[in-house]
């Protein structure tokens, strides 16, 4: 019997983050594995000491289970991967962590300078500043798929789970337009059953808490 | 018997970056763990395309371990890290897991837009937008610290010394300055043989390399 899984994220989140909040991946990962979960909420406006004390930062999500508490989204579906078909062992397992870190260090960062320039602040001065870096990453990592259906040949893995939210973030705003090889990897992603059931569950989630 | 490790450098690289390429992470890390390693380079100057193949964004370090090559100073770490006391296992190793994530997505890519701004491009602008963030982390990061002697209560882990090496890049002009806490830990992480060892080492080899 495995631990319970308990998620734990905002109790509400204005329109624009919504369907985009990280407990998200989690819950993909979750629905791809078929391991069950429960959600619990901590506040977003007027965030407690509580919540601190479990994620320093004061972000979501975070995860219990068992008795450990664990945050960064990239950690949690590593952590809820591993002795399952999307963490490989050996080599392609060694893989999957290398692109769940490009994910997250190379490509993720970028992308979110450009969010931040151009959703948050709509700054034309930020916006200009991080297209080059944001551009040459999404080039690069569209010629690495040229040839493959996913990031590690094995198959599909939570180094893709994490990648295709990533870019679900420039598309947005049509930024993955230009890179029809990008489109085409997310759409494979986005269109196995645990993302919709994720989604829709996330979706359902802030519904429930009101505009 | 392990397999050897292989590290595949720059030739070259101009003055600032000296001493803070990311190989010095892996260097650092098979220094603390007694695994010999040799290495190799690849021009900067004229990247080949033999380069992109094995590291898709032209980036170093990137290391060969037996048959496998592997990129991501972050995924290297981790690798190499599994079955040493630098990675533990059970909830520790779930800990370490989140806090060399959490170094490499919440807190260097908010330290690398501010090094970007200010000693890349030194325009005011991105500087004051870059220092927000980077003053929320390290402060939220130091608060973390305030109790503990590493990140994880189990000793000094792969999670402190890669956070560590994050943290010298504000150090460079004096960021850290309103942060004791963070440039004692630092400061702790630093004085380590190990650190000493690969930091000499990755000088020798621009100095050999030519100014």
């Amino acid at each position: 019997m495995s631990d319970p899984v308990t998620i734990v994220t905002f109790d509400w989140v204005p329109d624009m983050p919504r369907g985009f909040v990280r407990d998200l991946r989690v819950r993909w990962l979750l629905e791809e594995i078929g391991r069950p979960y429960t959600v619990e909420t901590v506040p977003l406006r007027g965030k407690v000491a509580d919540h601190f004390r479990q994620q320093p930062f004061g972000q979501v999500p975070f995860v219990r289970v068992g008795g450990l508490t664990l945050f960064e989204s990239g950690a949690i579906l590593l952590h809820l991967a591993k002795g399952t078909p999307l963490l490989p062992e050996g080599d392609a397992g060694a893989q999957t962590l290398q692109w769940v870190i490009a994910a997250l260090n190379s490509v993720e960062p970028w992308v979110t300078n450009w969010m931040i320039a151009r959703l948050f602040r709509n700054d034309p001065v930020l916006i200009e500043a991080a297209m080059p870096t944001m551009t040459l990453r999404l080039t690069q990592l569209q010629d690495v798929l040229a040839d493959r259906e996913w990031l590690v040949p094995q198959g599909f893995t939570v180094a893709d789970l994490l990648m295709a939210d990533v870019l679900r973030i420039p598309d947005r705003d049509d930024q993955l337009a230009p890179y029809p090889g990008l489109a085409a990897y997310k759409a494979r992603a986005l269109a196995r059953p645990a993302f919709a059931k994720a989604y829709a569950d996330q979706m359902a989630h802030w519904q429930k808490a009101g505009p």
